[in-house]
């Protein structure tokens, strides 16, 4: 291989890729950023082997692609990074001088990196499945920002470390819980298909941090039973399917409730995020005394404290105290859009959920928990 | 204690006490923060046994400070500034309620928290030693950004951790060394006054980080052979010396050169950036090949690769294979001020200086280190 390519894309295309790799994989190639020169495109690819990205640089004006002989390089991301980051100038040359002995050179400065070998490159199968959908980035962000922090950060089960993806009847519900709370975001979908899949939170989060820079662009997801492809203009992320039936959750949902508060919404995340530095076990949890007249939200820790505070709003039914995990009510309360909350409580014990007006789409649902303060 | 006061004064105060606080101190007491109220003022003290912060805030308009009750309070510094920072309001009220137990109010929020017992805190001595010199905030910055970085880390010959300041003959010199590299800084001072004591460097960077942000403002140190007092409009931080006699370094800089290197600053710095990603052993070593007609910069690394970059100079002398750490000669050469640096060398093997044109006053001095390739 022989290259040059402006900086500036270059740089761009393999920061991109290296959103994909674990720079501690136990798999030597998998540390590697594999670049491969042909037929007047540059074909950038990280990987984990859960999560693949693919950026493909087509010969143009602003990447001043010049390909002098093709092939390809598998170099360890982190010094192709650095390497690429810190050469003063606009124009990089990358060529294979003796196996994998990889040289860089622009400005003044020349590096020559030992490269792998590019065939021990665990070969990734970019295959699109026939089934996809599209969506505005600006729809994926939402279901991502909306149910993702829900899932469960633990491997006990691994089904629960992913947001579901049902269409059905043309409807399309996305839902998360770690089965202490729960967010659910459903949204007409114009398609005859049907799927029920589970993508890792994880790989949501990376295409969040790499792909929805642009709302307005249409990103497609492809998808069967092992795999999902994000696909957008010049970027391709593709993500292992998680395993096993997901729950089902629609009846977990209370329909009716006895008690409804309606609070500012800023006005409870900020007296939450005032209180967590008081915790018990390593947990902040928080207590909300509601009665028609006032509306209470308290916090104690035998070794550090207490706190109390008055929130304005409203209150129907009758008195209740109720107990939570603070930060769940806080990420809740954030992943809904709209100034006023409604949370509508059916009893002490049982999970209440949280809703706003602005966004009928989305409810977040949260388990209570038992104090005996 | 009962007092009211604003809350951006009071968290300001706060936070520059804290700077001297270790959070994990063994210590109980000295994981808290004090606050005294007394004859119309409110004086703020933190401190880790070595380094102590006192910040006194007199009564004034800006402060809005209302003493009701005079007393003291003693609370763990991460709950106080958690508090004052998210307490939504303009004035705060602190009021001891029984014994310990501490009301914080402001807005909606009322905090209640466990504080220690206030004559718990160790009793810090903030007598003012006698000996004391000014400088501008400005003059004492440049000597502990031109020297602290090169004390030892390690704590094996304590006294190389800190910064030696030594008054004689009207000649202030400050030094700084871990034995394989040195800073000196040598200025001419107006005081018929004589000290040699070290200070901490993990003290002077208190002092930087919290004490010279106005540039044009006076600094009094006051110093005796225990301890030396940084002191300035509102706030004294107070800090332990280093025992022991700090080493004679004079005899180990060189007074006569056979090779003289001119080099632009901000090209080597750059240049050895581009490489330190090429380690050995977790070191970063680069190589200057040195001859009237060619400047190179290299470094090479059996695992990783190689780099070589030519710079653009002077040089006179036979030539010359001289390596040293590359992190080294960067802090050296970013804490030297000017555009052309003068590295002047007398052998492979012998120590070399740093100086510049422009800043006479410092000095800079690396020791090579040997290398087979």
């Amino acid at each position: 291989m022989n290259i040059t390519i402006a900086k500036s894309e270059l740089l761009a295309a393999l920061q991109d890729a290296a959103h994909a790799i674990s720079p501690n994989s136990p798999q030597a190639s998998l540390r590697g950023i594999k670049v491969e020169a042909k037929e007047n495109r540059l074909v950038i690819t990280g990987s984990d082997a859960d999560i693949s990205i693919r950026r493909v640089l087509e010969k143009d004006d602003i990447n001043n692609l010049n390909i002098i002989e093709e092939g390809e390089i598998l170099v360890e991301s982190r010094y192709l990074l650095e390497i690429v980051r810190k050469i003063d100038a606009e124009q990089i040359q990358v060529e294979v001088i003796d196996g994998s002995l990889t040289k860089f050179s622009g400005g003044s400065a020349v590096f020559k990196i030992n490269g792998m070998r590019a065939d021990d490159y665990p070969s990734i199968d970019f295959t699109k499945p026939s089934s996809s959908v599209s969506l505005t980035a600006a729809e994926l962000l939402s279901i991502i920002e909306q149910t993702a922090f829900a899932a469960s950060a633990k491997d006990t089960r691994p089904v629960l470390t992913g947001v579901n993806f049902k269409l059905e009847n043309g409807i399309l519900s996305c839902t998360a819980t770690d089965s202490y709370r729960l967010a659910k975001k459903t949204m007409p979908f114009a398609s005859a298909d049907s799927f029920n899949i589970t993508i890792p939170a994880k790989s949501l989060n990376e295409v969040r941090g790499t792909m929805l820079g642009d709302l307005n662009e249409t990103i497609t997801i492809s998808l069967n039973d092992k795999k999902a492809q994000f696909e957008s203009k010049d970027m391709l992320l593709q993500t292992r399917l998680l395993d096993g039936g997901y729950p089902e959750t629609d009846r977990l949902i209370p329909k009716e409730f006895k008690y409804v508060l309606s609070v500012n919404r800023n006005d409870l995340i900020h007296a939450i995020d005032r209180t967590t530095f008081i915790k018990n076990d390593n947990m902040t949890i928080n207590r909300l005394s509601l009665s028609e007249g006032e509306i209470i939200l308290s916090n104690r820790s035998q070794e550090i404290g207490e706190s109390t505070e008055t929130l304005a709003g409203t209150f129907t039914g009758e008195p209740l105290e109720i107990s939570f995990a603070g930060n769940y009510v806080m990420s809740a309360a954030r992943a809904l859009r709209g100034n006023e909350l409604k949370i509508s409580f059916t009893g002490e014990m049982k999970p209440f959920i949280m809703t706003c007006e602005e966004d009928q789409t989305i409810i977040q649902l949260v388990l209570p928990v038992r104090t005996y303060n």
